[in-house]
């Protein structure tokens, strides 16, 4: 049985597993199972911690042997969602856009970039990998038709706000923002930031606080 | 006066009003002072918050009149450390390590990547926007001959920890990780992390609840 609401920090933590599992699963051919232990040594969560985290999904190990990777890596992944293909739509083909377009990761986890949106005229109808860069206008048609379900805001700082408000208005419930903005989204929609020059102006504080 | 130690989440909401501030320095040619509550209604962060955030710096605004814009704006980036130029290495030439190098707003912010490592023979000694890429066991001669401050780490997994060992030994204090793992780092390291893939776990969790 799987808990209805599963708390942010776990969700965040089930991935880290995932991830530690794929690669245990790669690199121990013949091995079947893991111990929390030995998932703590790689993660570094405690193993309390994911024993907990794990028993939300229903997953109990067994003593002393620990659990079953592939049955612990499938439960994780049909838990988060990561056993299917999304269909992405990319707003913004300026060189941030570009730089996520080029991402391999994305695809590689079941995350497709199926249409990319700008505004731009001197962008529209050129192609990035074989996809068509297309009149923002268009995206409600696009989300529609191709069945979209994310979204991923790589546009500037001004229009961000008003690129979110056309994306819900789509029907778009998932976005992934990288413009450097809190945007204000209803609570029916999901949106996660990545604010990459925030994470700069903290390391460079950090820097210059200590010859300060 | 600035205060010597800044709460991390002004820190980071101070990144957010340097972006809003230039933005507005830009658009109103001619106007030179912008009050809280303009400055609120651009950032989503309330007033009140942002009075506080700026008395951190001992940035006093006018009555009625507010902040000159120019004034804010270079004492943020003077607190920021965002007023000088950081030397950058990039450990990793992957097709993530591809995307950050061809991402160019790091430039703008003042962070240069200045060498990429990675240990595929392969990858060392092809170049990438005229920078060679370089055996990682030459990091050390490199963080010192070119003065590097900052470390983006954009290695698989497995290797990130012993990536960030090696950084950390060859003298850098602040590292951007991008792999998908809880790195330890000792007290005096500056770390940030950007973790796309659980980014997405988050949406396809979310969208996965919603027709579970």
């Amino acid at each position: 049985m799987i808990k209805k609401n599963i708390p942010q920090k776990t969700i965040d933590r089930l991935a880290i597993y995932r991830r530690y599992l794929e690669y245990a699963s790669e690199e121990t051919a013949g091995r079947h199972f893991i111990t929390s232990a030995d998932l703590s040594k790689g993660t570094q969560v405690s193993a309390a911690a994911i024993r907990r985290d794990l028993s939300c999904m229903g997953q109990l190990g067994r003593r002393k042997i620990g659990y079953n990777i592939d049955r612990l890596c499938n439960s994780i992944n049909s838990v988060l969602g990561l056993n299917k293909k999304w269909r992405v739509a990319l707003v913004g083909a300026g060189n941030l856009g570009k730089a996520l377009m080029m991402y391999r990761g994305f695809r590689k986890l079941g995350f497709e970039i199926v249409a990319v949106f700008d505004n731009a005229r001197l962008k529209i109808g050129k192609k990035w990998l074989e996809i068509k860069i297309q009149d923002i206008r268009h995206i409600k048609d696009n989300v529609s038709n191709k069945r979209i379900e994310i979204a991923i805001i790589a546009v500037p700082f001004k229009v961000a706000q008003a690129t979110a408000d056309l994306l819900i208005e789509s029907g778009i419930k998932a976005i992934l923002n990288f413009a450097p903005i809190g945007l204000k989204v209803p609570d029916n929609i999901k949106l996660r930031s990545v604010d990459l020059a925030t994470e700069l102006a903290n390391l460079s504080y950090f820097l210059t606080k200590k010859i300060r």
